[in-house]
């Protein structure tokens, strides 16, 4: 799968943290396992969606492409239009459900 | 949870086959594992969701409540209306990955 809720939150912790390594930890994910999935994403993709910038201590932190942004921002306008359009019939069957009381 | 893609098939199934193990066998689930699933379903709605009846050679087989049915048709819209909500949003992102030539 080319993108789902777990690459998309780590694309958005990248942008927000600006380093792959301290989006991954706020994820509780290995250094090794955000590394691959950003390589993944960036093989994926017509173009890298996260760039890596080399040197300095401690690396020279990353952050998204302009098409991460985009790819992020059809991510979430997606998750959200879906939401709205299954909104009724979700609250239907949540009414649908046993009482916990 | 109470109701995925998973139980909405295994619902469909019972609703087609007339019987929780043959519904159960076309998903390559044990006997088990579909009764423990639809114990589950009819736990979580307020009333149960699939009916069974008792005895004759084989069990009576089984068959989707009239809520049974209202749920899974919910269901089913609900997942229609996300495809149809998500659609150019999905295709942009499809766009947007490179060429597997």
């Amino acid at each position: 799968v080319a993108l789902g809720p777990g690459k998309a939150d780590l694309l958005a912790g990248i942008r927000d943290a600006g380093s792959i390594a301290a989006a991954g930890r706020q994820m509780g994910m290995s250094y090794q396992r955000a590394h691959d999935l950003v390589a993944a994403l960036n093989a994926d993709f017509r173009e890298p969606l996260v760039a890596t910038a080399m040197g300095g201590t401690g690396g020279g932190g990353a952050r998204l492409t302009p098409l991460g942004e985009e790819v992020l921002r059809a991510y979430r306008d997606a998750e959200a239009a879906a939401e709205t359009a299954v909104a009724d019939r979700l609250a239907w069957l949540r009414s649908a459900l046993a009482r916990r009381d």
